[in-house]
């Protein structure tokens, strides 16, 4: 059994490639490029993973994490985040080193842009189909004309397409729904295709969330596809019908350090601080912070039916399970936890451990 | 003003500081002794400001953070976090090196300590008055007995007292109620004083919670506080009456990268992973992530009525305001946030820039 002492983010290397592989492989017979959203792992050495299978195109959320790629040698990087106008200079910078894609909603911005950067750079046009966080709206015909008009004269910034994120899939009921948004997403996004692309003909349209492009299996009528958080899934995902326990393929791994068995609780060092506060609700309404796993050598378990994290503070979870479970368990032994959003846990924890022993720091 | 391009936490020191003073005031006045809790500031340059007040008594949640202090020269050190019989090691080293304090709630721990320890280490039993996270209750005579038994015989744990941390002020729903946890933590202490006191005459009873340490003037009836938060305070303890909107030491500024004046919405650079998600209720059921202040040279607003923080994504945050408001902003510009739960707020940022343009790193 792997040495652990404090609350250690297990990565289960196997799972993990088989998630990139699949996902890859849908990308590939739909024929739409795959450019994965590297900011759920955050990490070059899991970003290596990616390049063993042909892949050079990512996507990141912010230039921090553009330039902590492109000094790994990532060289066609899209920021699917809009421009903040204070950093057009750090933009400019990253567009003379990679091939940028950059995204904005503002026709105003566009000047700007063009005035600092001297390398040629993608700009995708943010389309919001229904998420409603950023991005103009598919009917704002006004405004995307506005920035049409600005590329068909621009030298420096080159529109690549329509881009979109719609996470409004998170609050998705059923599979049924998200398909529903995907068929929607898409509609809305190639009736903008048709519109432009006799003046623009190499444009593209590329989506994003993870739950439409994990339940979809023929991706043809777009263009590119972003996922990010299928490269480990959490139970959120998991919630949303997107993947299955199985395929989740990151345990928070927590030393249990106390016992009350007449609450039925275990107390466990594994906090906010470890796996940020996203839960589900029960149905009861009570909150779920995580569901808990048994660790043994080189695996963990299906989640113990009745064991939930239930209380997160700073550096302390609360487990309630049934008598049977808390009976077995001793201050000292392990635990692991499967997280309700694996992007904020892997921000937080900065590195993981596979179940072969190998320390993957960013 | 200061030149902000992405989210960054602001400091104002000078708040902060009539933070520590008032609460280092009352403990004098009270004959108590003030043992800071440092983990919401984490960092050395803060931990100074505390010593100029002649303070050398620190609390800390892990063996990380007594490491990370304990290099930085404070040598009388409690780690207010259940022992984890994973590490014991750690902790027999820290007690070579400072005078340390550790905490548990339960008696097989003591031979194991026993064995490994080499100096002399003080002991805190810890007290469950009613939060139900972790500690004895004050009325589970016989394992408090069983502990006291092996402290009458131990050469090299001594013990050093009661400690509670009564975490269930956070919910209450007023000033009295939290007063009236206070009260009754005290009685509940006191009978374990006066129980054990004869056979251990140096005994004392610590308290740690904020909301508890804000509200009370008089802290006679206790030895030692052990706040935390009120370095800061945040709108957690600002809605339990704790603290006034004067007293918040830190915002977050986040540039405003879209604006949505159609839904009276703007976007900031700041998420889940500067803020954390910590979140509070409006009346109407909506939840808030924070409100929303101006910043201007060397200050920040009261609050922007009706301007709240209302969502949060890895990076993104939401924030909904009225019209007036709204139409004064700009992509580019900078507002403030503050934050819900400043301890995980700063966990999250790892330093602050003063209002004086002093960076403060970790």
């Amino acid at each position: 059994m792997i040495n652990i002492t404090k609350p250690t983010l297990l990565l289960n290397k196997e799972q993990c490639m088989a998630n990139i592989t699949q996902m890859y492989e849908k990308a590939r017979k739909s024929n739409v490029r795959f450019r994965p959203h590297f900011k759920t792992h955050n990490s070059a050495y899991i970003g290596n993973w990616f390049r063993k299978l042909g892949i050079h195109s990512i996507t990141v959320s912010s230039t921090a994490m553009a330039r902590y790629f492109a000094a790994y040698g990532w060289r066609d990087i899209t920021i699917a985040f809009p421009v903040n106008p204070l950093e057009l200079g750090v933009i400019s910078e990253l567009s003379n080193e990679v091939t940028l894609n950059i995204q904005g909603d503002n026709a105003d911005l566009l000047p700007l842009l063009e005035n600092v950067i001297s390398h040629q750079t993608g700009f995708f046009v943010e389309i919001d189909t229904g998420h409603h966080r950023t991005g103009l709206s598919w009917k704002d015909h006004s405004e995307i004309d506005r920035m049409m008009d600005w590329f068909g004269k621009s030298t420096r910034l080159k529109f690549r397409g329509f881009l979109t994120h719609s996470g409004h899939t998170y609050h998705a009921d059923s599979r049924e729904e998200i398909m529903g948004i995907y068929n929607d997403t898409v509609s809305k996004m190639n009736y903008l295709k048709e519109k432009y692309l006799e003046h623009f003909p190499e444009l593209i349209i590329s989506i994003g969330d993870t739950p439409s492009c994990s339940l979809v299996d023929d991706f043809s009528d777009v263009d590119e596809i972003r996922p990010g958080n299928f490269v480990f899934f959490d139970l959120m995902q998991y919630s949303l019908g997107a993947c299955t326990l199985d395929q989740v393929a990151v345990a928070l791994a927590c030393p249990v350090i106390g016992k009350y068995a007449h609450r039925n609780e275990i107390v466990i060092h594994g906090g906010a601080i470890h796996l940020s506060k996203d839960f589900l609700y029960k149905s009861s309404g009570e909150r779920i912070y995580g569901y808990v796993v048994k660790i043994s050598d080189k695996e963990w378990s299906m989640p113990v039916p009745g064991a939930y994290l239930t209380s997160l503070s700073q550096e302390h979870g609360i487990i309630r399970a049934n008598r049977e479970f808390i009976d077995k368990i001793r201050p000292g032994d392990v635990v692991g936890v499967l997280p309700v959003h694996s992007c904020l846990t892997a921000n937080l924890m900065k590195g993981y451990l596979t179940l072969e022993g190998e320390a993957i720091g960013y």
